[in-house]
């Protein structure tokens, strides 16, 4: 994640809620984490369906994107016999509950 | 703003809550426009406190942020005969209203 900038807000809340708000958008900012955040939204979700609601995108991003959000804890998943099946997180529902707030600009 | 990618989601609400949070996100994303945003929160600003509140940031890419912030609807600015000010405009608030909602990870 890049270096914060340097900011000398008034008040305390105003960093808190920056720093807050920063870290959310670095964790979730790149070309398809969001869309694999809002497919989870739908429903828990296999690799291969990933790659039926995303058609664009290709396995090696696709790992990458998926492993990336799971450090961060944002989704897991479960492994059965055959298959992987990925889900939001609480930290996850969470962010998604603000990020369907943002309105038509 | 990059091509958003091809989705497909089951519910069309889903599809708009992804669409209006892509857009806000790709307005707001960059280094320094989330710290200028955070910064007219708090109150409104004029070109040199900006200086203030954010020390590292150069006069180029200031400029740079604050007209793109202009052009797209988040901020506006006031003349008077000594300085320019600068606020959140209406949709600029409706954004930080929201960006306040992301808890600590």
């Amino acid at each position: 994640m890049r270096k914060e900038n340097s900011t000398n807000f008034i008040n305390n809340v105003t960093l808190e809620n920056f720093c807050n708000a920063h870290k959310v958008l670095s964790k979730i900012s790149g070309r398809w984490k969001l869309s694999i955040l809002f497919a989870l939204s739908e429903k828990e979700t296999n690799y291969s369906d990933f790659k039926v609601v995303l058609p664009d995108i290709t396995d090696r991003i696709l790992s990458k994107q998926l492993k990336e959000l799971k450090i961060d804890g944002l989704i897991g998943n479960r492994k059965s016999k055959l298959e992987s099946i990925y889900f939001l997180t609480d930290k996850g529902e969470e962010i998604m509950a603000v990020l369907r707030m943002f309105k038509k600009l």
